[in-house]
């Protein structure tokens, strides 16, 4: 048996594994606390997992995530870009407690597309989980994970190239929370609200077809459009997504084929809500997608590291 | 003696003046409360300019900003572009208080040249008191008001043809206030804090350098400068001034230009310390400056107004 986990900033979440032929098959799962939410993270590791190792004695332990940052158990180090699971594998902060050898897994870093510095910490077992359903072959790949701050990897094979991190979510997120944007809106912003899609294509159909559209020169379209009666409170948030995601996709893009990449498809990995968005957005410009959820990817990403390290210690 | 005054959201300022020559040339003045911390706006006014009243008697009253929308004393309605000071002499709402007739200057709106519909109130004073200083002729410019919700119109003469609304610098400050990038500072950001000129170059350069560097994709780059050591925390906003302001401006001019202005020269409208940011970020682009300070364009504005309605009313 194997614990294997993802413990973020905001949630953590452990799976008890049988490992079958190198994979890693979730029989139970705990949830708790998130990394920034914990003082002593060792007592809060053995209140979550303790029950299992009373029953099946001590085993391996790999988490990723915030838990190997400056706020969470121990601080892992940054694994430099390129990068494949074995090197992750290789790169594990090791250590004992409750009597298990714990592995962390490290965030990566690199230099991006734009030369500059660039880290993720926890994306990386989603992205080597969903490399790890390809063929470990020189083929170079666009892969999108959205979110708060959304990362825009470039692959080979297995490989993480490089990633670029986008704020577009977070910056939504502010400006409908504590802005003038949030303000224009007849009710508070619910961030829960389902999306109108209509309104949303409309939002990014003005960004998509204009490439000059820059994002902070198109915000304050939502506060005149609601101003001049073009747009509707409800549907201004949605609005606001197409405009934001839609500028996001096709910056990314741009900066990419400018580089000499081809971008015929992108890979979204996420929430299916967010990855489904981020598709709409990749049709208009007329880019392929393959899609996959979040979720499994980063049990996926754990069973590859984990298959690499049994064979390291083996 | 005419009054003239701007009454924004959050302060009001008035001004007695004598007309000279068809000047408004400003004898005393007096501040007080925004527009929208005030319940009874006529109180307010009274309050204000009483004493001015009662020593030379009722006189017009002149007024801009937001004191002219729906939070403010009375409503004028947008006066749609191209508009010129005559349209907006021959637009003021005009109604009497205090025994006096008063106007409020109506703000501007247009379709911008991104095909929206944009809205100003208050800027358009500054707008048409530094045009008041040009000749009246075909020449065809770009003035950028710099501020939180910054303003670039083109102009034709003294007419202002449409004009677009960045919200580059709201963004900021609520990325600093509330967002990942204001917790990575090691103390809480402080808006007075004077300029790291050299950081708000580098910043700058990098998106003056790289056209493909979109606002979106490159503010993550504050957080992991300073996780990498690259960036001090006390030069991290003065990065991002130079990143934000110098996207809102090369986005700007490469916008305009998609349309066939040649934007050789940009006017820069408003306070010293922020016209100098993005005139760095000009000259950066090659492209020349000519500056004026906002608080005299808002009263050259009122009295080129002010002429108009004299005019009119004779």
């Amino acid at each position: 048996m194997l614990i294997a986990g993802d413990w973020g900033s905001s949630n953590m979440r452990l799976h008890l594994c049988r490992v079958e032929e190198g994979r890693l098959i979730p029989v139970e799962t705990v949830r708790g606390k998130g990394a920034k939410d914990v003082s002593d993270h060792e007592t809060a590791f053995r209140a979550a997992a303790g029950d299992w190792i009373d029953r099946h004695g001590p085993m391996p332990v790999l988490l990723s995530g915030m838990i190997g940052s400056t706020i969470g158990w121990r601080e892992a180090a940054y694994l430099p870009c390129p990068a494949g699971p074995e090197a992750m594998a290789g790169a594990l902060l090791r250590f004992e407690a409750a009597g298990c050898p714990i592995a962390i897994v490290p965030g990566l870093s690199c230099r991006n597309i734009f030369g500059q510095p660039d880290v993720m910490r926890g994306e990386e077992v989603q992205l080597f989980g969903w490399l790890a359903g390809v063929a470990d072959d020189d083929a170079e790949r666009l892969i999108c994970l959205p979110g708060t701050h959304a990362k825009w990897a470039r692959t080979q094979g297995r490989t993480v190239l490089d990633f670029v991190t986008s704020m577009q979510g977070e910056m939504r997120e502010l400006l409908l929370a504590y802005g003038l944007l949030g303000r224009s809106l007849a009710k508070p912003y619910d961030p829960a609200a389902p999306t109108d899609i209509a309104a949303f294509d409309v939002g990014a159909g003005l960004v998509v077809d204009d490439p000059t559209l820059a994002i902070e020169h198109g915000l304050f379209a939502l506060r005149s459009r609601i101003l001049m009666g073009e747009l509707t409170s409800d549907a201004a948030p949605s609005f606001l997504s197409g405009l934001m995601i839609g500028a996001e996709v096709r910056d990314a893009v741009a900066a990419h084929r400018a580089r000499g990449m081809a971008v015929e498809t992108i890979v979204l990995v996420g929430a299916e809500l967010l990855v489904d968005l981020y598709g709409r957005v990749c049709d208009r410009l007329g880019i392929a997608i393959e899609k996959a959820a979040g979720d499994g990817t980063a049990l996926a990403g754990l069973s590859a590291i984990a298959a690499r390290m049994e064979a390291a210690t083996a």
